[in-house]
């Protein structure tokens, strides 16, 4: 079985590290770059072959930097997948939770415990590079007053104590994580596709380059907009679709949005993970 | 004159205060909150009388956290006002750029700069609460080997110097400030609505709740979506519009749009802020 060499942002015991494992069980190499931006460069360097990117989060919304630098380094979707994300209060072994004062983690991680933090009001909140790094940090200084907050495997795999498991507020909390290759492949599973637009400034461009699903029955299962760089208050939309590019209808969509849009791209179509329904919109 | 007490989040020097200024050149008392949360909670229970919160930035895009807490809070829109931001290295009096190692600041202001730490490969980014926090925590440790990137208020505030000036990569650098109130106040002036809504799983859902402005030629300025808490990969749209909640057009859309949704409410109606032209969408 040939190896794949999969980058990745963050640490050993990551999230993205859970992802990668869950996708290719057996013939996995990950490559861990603290910065998307070299998670990105790597694969257009080929220094690895793809990585797996975060890009939405069912509480915390869009990955929003992700969609600029998917768009930037002119990467494909191939594959996306779910995974459920469970957050821990993880220390030194030794340390009880009355010696936390201090709990370090990514941002996000922090705000979705917030019902941990109003119930522990003592505790503060440091911010860091990826929860999986807090966990590495803490054991490095052999902390007996902070915490961090991580997954389980980034416990493990640092020989540091969960001190309370699932501390996140919301148990519906999942990702969806993109894998990225070079060039367009479409498997013969594939059945969504996403792409990117602009408009000129019309009156009711959007509502128009909606109405080109909407008219051929395709449904919608997400929309995000960014902003354009240089151009204040005009916006990017990335829309993903249930529908393959080489399907008849999805053809004249498509030859219909151009007509409209500006700016055009598509940036893959994939097989769907069907381990979560995703709502048509 | 009477004094406005308006709540921000960040400390004193910081955009939002830059921005609660221009908009109060004189009546305004300023309280700073480090959380967003707290901003929200100080208006909620009349310790200040209005919040001044950063919704967008033309190039980050939303911040979306406050699209959460605005709705969550149930305050009111009733101004809204754009505020250019340049950004700056700023060390302690003495220091030279030389002998700078790392640098504080926010993740989005250390994100803006991006050109000037490819730049200067050595220096070290790191990640803290807010811009103007950056320069008062260099200040207080007298760093001889620190920075932080912050607004040139920020610099005078805490007599700290400017090393380098408009370190930012692009300068059509604006955020978009919302004033929140408790009670819906329209001004005479009020020619722009923000609105919130979901709908149910139905096909071509969003398609129809944008016919119902399209249909009537009302302008949208903007749409966003967030994850609706609970209800995996199922979104919120905010959507701002030109017109005003007592125009009956407006008031037939609204009423069309509520067949559509099962959530539906309007966050505020107000001035538009011309100085930047803001497109249609």
């Amino acid at each position: 079985m040939s190896i794949l060499k999969v980058a990745i942002q963050g640490e050993r015991g990551s999230f993205s590290e859970e992802a990668a494992v869950k996708l290719f069980p057996e013939n996995a190499q990950i490559f861990g770059y603290q910065q998307f931006e070299d998670v990105f460069r790597s694969v257009l360097e080929g220094v690895t072959d793809t990585c797996l990117i975060p890009i939405e989060n069912s509480l915390a919304g869009s990955i929003h930097r992700n969609y600029d630098l998917l768009l930037r380094h002119k990467l494909k979707i191939s594959r996306e997948i779910y995974l459920r994300i469970e957050h821990n209060l993880i220390a030194c072994p030794g340390v009880v939770l009355e010696d936390v004062r201090q709990v370090l983690s990514h941002p996000v991680a922090l705000d979705q415990c917030h019902l941990f933090f109003e119930k522990y009001p003592h505790l503060e909140r440091k911010v860091s590079h990826d929860t999986s790094g807090s966990v590495r940090q803490i054991m490095e200084r052999h902390s007996f007053n902070s915490g961090a907050i991580a997954g389980r495997r980034a416990a493990q795999l640092y020989g540091a104590a969960i001190l309370k498991e699932g501390i996140e507020d919301n148990k519906k909390n999942f990702t969806r994580f993109v894998l990225m290759t070079r060039e367009m492949q479409v498997e013969a599973a594939a059945n969504k596709t996403s792409v990117v637009f602009s408009f000129q400034n019309v009156p009711g461009a959007l509502f128009k380059s909606l109405s080109v699903f909407a008219l051929r029955d395709i449904d919608l299962t997400k929309i995000e907009s960014r902003p354009i760089h240089g151009r204040p208050w005009e916006y990017l939309f990335y829309v993903d679709f249930l529908g393959r590019v080489d399907e008849g209808r999805v053809q004249n969509a498509l030859n219909h949005l151009q007509e409209i849009t500006d700016f055009f791209e598509v940036l893959g179509c994939y097989p769907g993970d069907e381990s979560i329904e995703k709502k048509r919109i």
